[in-house]
């Protein structure tokens, strides 16, 4: 199996603390210390989820030794969201059925009715 | 934690295989000797993965014992386009910064013409 970008990408986002680090770091950069905090996990546990969300490229981390900030990469969400928009109509299509139910049903209310 | 749909919408997701059957369930419903026929998988293989996808509510099965035909469910594929629309301007923002520095390019190109 070729490198398969897109399935490491759903395997970091199936975590809802990667997911909610994600959403911190779309307020901005941030330190490890500055991820952990709200998160009342150890530093290494945070750091092993940065790992995943890093080898996956949904994040970028500084150079500098001491202070390596975390930047969000939003790259591979597009083409998550590319390869969910193709199941579009779907969704949209139970929801059109749902529509034309009701409508079937204020129809029928209708015809009921002696003056239309 | 409570029960967290949407990361075992990403977990099963996270599978080149699980997605190509999605894939093909697009074009209608199918038996499982049907879905395992083009990848070369034994059926117990293929209704491991049909088993995952059942669970995060990605696929619905006919209730027939002999013939339980796989049905495409959408609707969890609708929460993650919502959850990844909220990074959609990240994205964008990285095509208009690339954007305005060809602009940019094409200026600077301008201001050597002698002739506006």
């Amino acid at each position: 199996m070729a490198f398969d970008h897109l399935s490491t990408t759903f395997a970091a986002l199936a975590d809802p603390t990667r997911r909610a680090i994600l959403e911190r770091l779309a307020g901005g950069e941030k330190t490890v210390t500055e991820l952990a905090e709200p998160f009342q996990m150890s530093l290494p546990a945070v750091s092993k989820h940065l790992k995943v969300l890093e080898r996956a490229g949904l994040i970028e981390r500084g150079r500098e030794a001491q202070w390596r900030p975390c930047r969000l990469n939003a790259a591979p969400l597009k083409e998550v969201a590319n390869w969910v928009e193709h199941y579009r109509h779907f969704w949209e299509e139970s929801f059109d059925r749902l529509a034309d139910y009701l409508k079937e049903l204020q129809g029928g209310d209708k015809e009921r009715d002696p003056n239309p």
